[in-house]
């Protein structure tokens, strides 16, 4: 098939990346900095940028909402457990989609149609021709309606499994996306017991 | 409590990110390129350098491996439904981490200890002092044996998941750590049916 705009923009991008790649060629698989970052998938967020990460330093864990999900849960345990991390930042933002919508609102809305839904400011409407699917009504899409409890609720998560470390620091923040600032928010910070 | 020499790096480096933030300070929540991708946690990645992300451009999403887990199903349908992604970017990488164990090993060593392991070329060892829990043994650490044949099987489970439609491109990669190249998997790109 011939590439789409977005295939090729990438791909272009792509090779400027590889003729600076230069040392980075060596980079062993352990972050060097022995942290892990929990963070929102929303595009305005460049959590390299934002907390100055270099390519090596830390892993970087991305969902929607940041929430600590089962599978934020696995990719951190394999984190600190098989390479080595000892640190976890949980990074929230200001403006997320997340507080948009809840469960109900997204199993109907994709119960009437496979594409996208549109809020003009008065509410989700659906938009699309049908089919739709009733699986959406099987999932928890993780919305919060408070981004700073939601820090609160996702550390708490994390410092409570059985398969997490008493002893490892969790650090709670929320980015706020019009300055590009981390706040730590010190209610959800939970320091770890002495080792 | 102190702050740790990774947190006071990640404030530092955040303030330097704020004095420069500029225009990204009105970026809407809908991606500007309108694609997501989905890509592992290594550190070693930085899906925006290599991709040629700016800020508001696309959701990217990162676990463990950069599995199509249901938690990162969770994401993108409310990247194209809510959000009006067009396009899926699935980058797994070269000397990813989940090849180097199984269920078996991980559901092992967390039972010893919640300390990390160790891999001197031997295999992993568990190092740390007790006690472990047995609760790994209920997780599946979604781990792969071939990077190219786990591009090929997580754009299928995307493809054929009921919410995801029929008419959305998802493009397999493999990022090499030693280039920083990206690769197009033909075998496991699929084009998507016309709309």
């Amino acid at each position: 098939m011939s590439k789409s705009p977005n295939v090729q923009g990438v791909e272009k991008a792509n090779r400027d990346y590889v003729e600076s790649f230069g040392e980075k060629a060596g980079l062993p698989i352990p972050p060097a900095n022995r942290f892990a970052v929990l963070t929102c998938m929303d595009a305005r967020l460049d959590p390299a940028r934002f907390a100055g990460l270099a390519e090596g330093d830390a892993h970087v864990i991305r969902n929607a909402g940041g929430r600590a999900s089962e599978d934020a849960i696995r990719s951190l345990v394999i984190s600190y457990k098989l390479l080595g991390t000892k640190e976890f930042f949980v990074i929230h933002h200001t403006d997320c989609g997340m507080v948009l919508f809840d469960n109900a609102t997204m199993s109907s809305l994709l119960a009437q149609s496979l594409e996208q839904a549109v809020n003009d400011g008065s509410g989700w409407k659906d938009v699309g021709a049908g089919p739709g699917s009733a699986e959406g009504a099987k999932i928890d899409w993780l919305t919060f309606t408070d981004d700073r409890q939601a820090v609160i609720d996702d550390v708490k998560t994390i410092r409570h499994h059985p398969l997490i470390p008493k002893n490892i620091p969790i650090y709670g923040y929320l980015y706020d996306v019009r300055t590009g600032g981390l706040e730590e928010i010190p209610a959800a910070t939970e320091a770890g017991q002495a080792g």
